[in-house]
């Protein structure tokens, strides 16, 4: 009795001091991402023929610019063949809706992409409308939103919600009857993510900025994904213990790159959470890649 | 003071009396479909030739049967021909594809729809996509899901939820930020409302029988929209007062169609609420008349 006296106050103190310390796991999108790499270059290896990517790019956005370096990279790992189709700031849509035409036929381009963002004074839903939908690898093309809000197999998905589903299943979380937040309500992530998850059983919530009370939402929330770009949105105080959070959030600030989600303080109180570089982005990478692959594979047969 | 200290405590049970007694206003869709059937005629009549309506039938079952019944009494007041193509239970989906393909060719069908639930030895999916995207009239086909979800003023969105958004918008109720909760997660509903409801900046939660606390999301909404199937499914405790109450639920409980919505306790404290019958069921035939027009203007460009 006499030792137990003595070790519990300590023990009870050590225990308290993990606690402080504990941190969630980390959904480490780059890893995997690097693994699905690796898996597709051997699918690649086994096509008759090299697959194509082409990325038509408009302008000299810095961050435009970098984005497609990454995703340049990533085709090379790949054994894609990767295309630039530079175009000036001053371009038109008929410009643009030339070049996706001879796009949509070309035999050696399995799949390509606009990339986001377009100047004011291209239609651009005239033009991510006039992509093929069987070459569609950003899965932006309105028959491949439906595809993907009907669960419908052969959709070439929004390829950001496309791999934070991916990671969500790599880490075995479970989405049945889960209460999901995602924050921001965007063509690209926030609408798609919404239905993703709501196909797999989740009790789904869509905060933006016209949500009047976020916290009061994201506070319930076993799951929050938040995909707004606006950094140090998403507080600890926001979030309940144990919550899984996935930030899409991509910005500069002071140089360097941060999330929607004070990382810092959120990751003691979560379960799980992406990091900003390496989590949410290389899954988006990974899946574009993934969709040249299975395009070229259907061109195939 | 004599007068006032006498009527003062009757005057104030009255208004508690008044309070008791004081029900929500109906959305009377009945009333708005008849409003919108009479401005369609006029379209209609504006024509060059008669706009055509095809339904695809199979089987026998009841309800199908008056569902159609309803539509082909709309079609007619409107002045849309209206053609029925039935076939029996045992329907393969070659043969409901070739027809498809017939009604997608043919100049005097401006639009058509495939009556749902189909026979379990019917490729749904297949069957769906096959409809001509320019004469989706239910609006089920994957790409006026993505249209609707994209907000392309194209989109024949699917009819239920676009006459939900116009019985809203007719008693002017203003969604940029309220808190909507939509019960059910279909194809043909509560997935495709959810989607408009966020286009037009509502926070919008989708709950379904996988949602643990049902109760949880709906007492906090401004607007609950239930499409379940199951009576009696939304009882007065489950909302706040004065909620707006969308019930697109309709079963036959001894012999007299019910919604999701225990009417009588949910309209005392709701300040809007649709009835059934009379509520939702006549919205969608309205747009799906509409429909008819909007592709028939369409097609004479």
């Amino acid at each position: 009795m006499t030792l137990l006296n003595c070790v519990h106050p300590l023990f009870g103190f050590f225990i308290f001091y993990l606690h402080l310390r504990m941190a969630a796991q980390i959904l480490d999108g780059k890893k995997l991402a690097t693994e699905i790499l690796v898996d597709l270059k051997a699918r690649a290896e086994a096509l008759p023929a090299t697959p194509g990517l082409a990325v038509i790019v408009v302008g000299m956005d810095p961050a435009s610019a970098s984005y497609v370096g990454q995703k340049k990279r990533a085709a090379e790992a790949v054994g894609i063949h990767f295309e630039e189709c530079a175009f000036p700031e001053t371009v038109t849509t008929d410009e643009l809706l030339l070049t996706i035409a001879q796009l949509n036929h070309r035999a050696d381009v399995h799949g390509f992409i606009v990339q986001l963002p377009l100047p004011a004074q291209v239609d651009k839903t005239a033009v991510l409308a006039a992509v093929n939908i069987d070459k569609d690898v950003d899965g932006f093309h309105p028959g491949n939103h439906g595809q993907n809000i009907l669960n419908i197999p052969t959709a070439l998905a929004p390829a950001t919600p496309a791999g934070i589903m991916r990671m969500l299943d790599h880490y075995k979380i479970d989405l049945t009857g889960q209460e999901v937040v995602v924050v921001g309500h965007s063509n690209i992530v926030g609408k798609p993510m919404a239905m993703m998850l709501i196909n797999r059983d989740a009790t789904v919530t869509v905060c933006h900025q016209f949500t009047r009370d976020l916290a009061a939402h994201t506070k319930n929330a076993d799951i929050v994904i938040s995909a707004t770009g606006v950094p140090g949105l998403i507080q600890k105080d926001m979030i309940k213990k144990g919550a899984i959070i996935v930030d899409v959030g991509c910005s500069k600030v002071k140089n360097r790159l941060v999330g929607d989600v004070d990382f810092e303080a959120v990751e003691q109180i979560a379960s799980y959470i992406t990091p900003v570089p390496g989590g949410v982005g290389p899954m988006t990478v990974a899946m574009l890649m993934e969709h040249v692959i299975r395009c070229a594979e259907r061109a195939d047969i």
